[in-house]
């Protein structure tokens, strides 16, 4: 096997190039394109995926003592598909009895497995927009980007961000300190990396490659075995991804179960036993506040990584763009059914309305301007279906229709494509009213009343700081307000997206430029990919002696 | 007042190169001579610390509702300084009215501020080294280099990693993404740095300066307001920063009680009031692993960094110099009464001895050995002044009568100086022996037999892994077996020296080159000054809005 290091050189460094620069550059193509990734790959991709169902996944001496598999697609069909599925001891020892050979790789070789496998990855992408599309239940062109090429990508960037932590100090130093008229004293001084330990990944339901490869890479690229712990909803697109790694470690002649996959059940998850085990001193961890906290209270030998929930905002004082600001809002409301975790949810309007290129706009009228776009976009059968996905967990349905209770409704939710699907529910409630202070996850969006613009900038920041928030949007036209809403929320530690319009969104974060989850409020202690994401999965032990004269 | 930031750039820029390469540097000079210091800085130093006495401390505008402070030198005579104290309320609201004010403030100013602060202390090394000498029991010299210039190299050690990290990533970037035929979507972003919150440093009483200045200036640098609490017995050196840190904050226009002084009563401290406040979200800390687990257990709102203890061990193998061996533990062991977190406590020595330039030497030859250097390096009684100090705490001179019944006395304990003193104790214990296995703080040293050589580096790096080390050493001429011990202590998370003679010693850490604790075991989870004990003091927050055309 080549050198895996040099083969990927350039791109590693490209890819440091841009965590600094924070430019757009996007090393995995995001269009599903036969002229990128070959006229043949998409039939392929629908092949490999349909070869997969009903089977027993393979993966080649992983530890084994059961089969496990109980996926079924939010578009209807039962996947069939079982796994290798073992308990949480055997599991932490073939993790524990991989770690000294991890360990003992040097970082180019660790790192240049890990772009190796990514790269891989990147070529089955139509394989892992099926997976990705069937068990979380976005649409083929969202599952294709952000189970593919967006994952990828955020998984390089945390093997960039690994290499450029691991090299940052020199690595070996002459010491040589002066002693007046003696000669001087004289060390050589070496530092080795000592990898933290096992890593455990929590996936979730929603986004199972995109939420994990952050932890994954940088644990790995680190020296830490990972343990994978997928969602038991969400399993194949993160058993596709821990077959061609331990493919390529034991390629490049390291223990394959420095990559392994829990597979547990609905109801029987072992993931308080992995995440509470003595050896494992990494989690990253994707998914409620409420298991994060648990986390954080009882896995106190492990360092947690969390990108939990929030409330994000969308404020509004005014515009000289209403329909694109209402088209745009429209998308992100609409946009896989409001489950992603940088969908908005409330949005605040002055109640006395808003200044606009169409002239003033009451509550109502923006209200109404948004719940049209909706519509509009919806229009077309085949659109709504591209655009809504459809609902992963049935508790999010319930959720949704309990929630046309919550609210005056300015447009009501219904059908939207194939499957478990519910368009975009919008309820007018006053500033006053507590349903809107908390996560409300599903398609819904609550329309604030304020006083004004600044108690809506006041509102949204606020409770950014008191519950999290991994998104905030402003929409204004007084750039003296705009200032203000600025500083209040970099306060919160939010990201704020200002007046976007056209082909861009406050849902989408984009690697090597956004960080996305700031780690400053509630909704989550990490941020993709900074600095501290990767400095603590490592540590550096010295040696030092004479030098011999 | 003149740029404070371009007024240090130079040397802002210099500490940074020493940080990436770790070759010796040591920016405030350690000799205290009036050559470098001024021919009549000692005298002043005597004379501002004379003044002190018997008053009551002046810093101005700083909160007070009473006097405290009960110091008394190890020396003999009490100190009779009182201080501002408040309770902890005051304090944490008197640091969050400061906290926006410095947070607004530039990386630039506050880094500026930083360094002015350290060279003004660095230009009272004398008075710093009278504080910490008559605090700590510290000899003169030790006090002048540990209290004075090597606290401040820790201190700037952290400012320049705080800036290093603060400007890693571009602070603003021009993302513009291709759209094909249509024109591309152009983004202007920018990132706001967003301080944790208010951070407090928790001072121990062996080096209130030296353990404290790396948290307390990286957490200003990078924006927190610091409340710094002494020791109760360890006060003044950190009175003295606390008051110059005020006045160049105040000089810069910034709030003054962005540093504030937290004093207190032996039974009756304010520190779990402090650690525990909602809006405490950075704590150093120095001192025992049981209040280290008390705080990550209790201060779970907070980052935690801490040096807990642990135990450091000496593993012998063989040495060509068996005289320079000799001489040089006989300092380590000797050195400030061994009350340094550096210091070592177990010596492995193989039961059936040793091969060395004098020939074959026994156990009891290689222990007869060691204290005979120790009763060498202390037969002059100024020198044994000068390296032994004094006994900080009283409850170490009582361990250290009680622990003369450990194990078969090699040689005794005696007088070494003035004031509460206590030479070294070297006892013999057998491998089996659980008395070895604990910390012993103080003056007291477990000569190991061993099987051989492999079982000492064996019981040391275990030992190390398992209750903490901050310093090991191996002497041994095998290189075979100096590289198993070099992979046994990597392992072990723990910080080797090999075949230390002459002017070098175990105990020394020297700022910019050695990582001082490396954070993988339990003796600490933090390491001076490595990312990541800045990288999370503070977290970025985005804006962006499309370029206008």
């Amino acid at each position: 096997m080549a050198d895996l290091f040099e083969r990927h050189q350039a791109l590693l460094e490209r890819a440091v190039k841009a965590l600094h620069e924070r430019e757009f550059w996007a090393p995995f193509p995001e269009i599903p394109s036969g002229k990128i990734y070959g006229e043949t790959a998409r039939a392929e991709g629908d092949a490999a995926y349909t070869a997969l169902l009903g089977q027993a996944f393979d993966l080649p001496a992983h530890p084994e003592s059961r089969r496990l598999g109980a996926e079924v697609s939010p578009f209807g069909p039962d996947l069939g598909i079982t796994y290798p599925a073992a308990d949480a001891a055997t599991l932490i020892a073939a993790a524990k009895a991989a770690a000294p050979a991890l360990a003992a790789a040097s970082p180019r070789l660790r790192v240049g497995v890990c772009i190796e496998i990514l790269t891989r990855l990147n070529r089955i992408s139509f394989l892992l927009a099926n997976a990705t599309m069937h068990t979380t239940g976005q649409a083929f062109a969202m599952a294709f980007q952000a189970g593919g090429p967006h994952a990828q990508d955020r998984g390089l960037e945390a093997v960039a961000m690994a290499w450029d932590e691991m090299t940052r100090f020199a690595t070996s130093a002459r010491w040589e300190k002066p002693q007046g008229k003696a000669a001087p004293i004289v060390l050589e001084k070496h530092w080795t990396l000592v990898p933290a330990g096992v890593a455990l990944t929590i996936g979730c339901n929603t986004f199972p490659t995109w939420n994990s490869y952050p932890g994954i890479f940088a644990s790995l690229a680190t020296g830490n075995p990972v343990i994978v712990k997928p969602h038991p909803a969400a399993i194949l697109p993160l058993a596709i991804t821990v077959q061609i790694a331990r493919a390529v470690l034991a390629e490049a002649g390291l223990p394959a179960d420095a990559v392994l996959l829990a597979v547990d059940e609905r109801g029987a998850e072992i993931t308080t036993q992995l995440a509470t085990d003595p050896a494992v001193k990494l989690i990253d961890y994707t998914g409620s506040n409420a298991f994060g906290s648990w986390l954080r209270a009882n896995a106190t030998q492990a360092q947690v990584f969390t990108e939990e929930a929030g409330v994000n905002t969308i404020t509004i004082g005014g515009t000289d763009d209403f329909a694109g600001m209402c088209a745009n809002l429209a998308f992100s409301l609409a946009l896989y059914s409001g489950q992603m975790c940088t969908a908005p949810q409330n949005i605040y309007v002055p109640q006395a309305g808003i200044e606009t290129d169409q002239g003033h706009k009451s509550f109502d009228e923006v209200a109404e301007g948004i719940a049209a776009a909706i519509d509009a976009l919806l229009a077309d059968p085949a659109r709504a279906a591209g655009v809504c996905g459809a609902i992963a967990n049935p508790a999010t349905q319930d959720r949704l229709q309990q929630a046309r209770g919550f609210g005056r409704v300015i447009r009501d939710t219904g059908a939207a494509g194939e499957g478990r699907t519910g368009s975009p529910l919008l309820l007018a409630v006053t500033s006053e009213d507590p349903v809107a202070e908390a996560e409300c996850f599903g398609p819904i969006t609550f329309l604030v009343a304020t006083r004004d613009a600044d108690e809506g900038i006041a509102l949204a920041s606020g409770l950014a700081a008191q519950r999290g928030a991994i998104t905030a949007a402003l929409y204004d036209t007084d750039e003296a307000r705009i200032d203000r809403a600025i500083a209040a929320f970099a306060g919160a530690g939010v990201n704020l997206s200002i007046n976007l319009t056209g082909n861009i969104y406050v849902n989408q974060s984009a690697a090597f430029s956004d960080f996305h989850v700031t780690g400053a409020n509630p909704a989550g202690n990490a941020s993709l990919t900074d600095t501290a994401f990767v400095a603590t999965r490592f540590r550096r032990a010295m040696w030092r002696r004479p030098v011999a004269h």
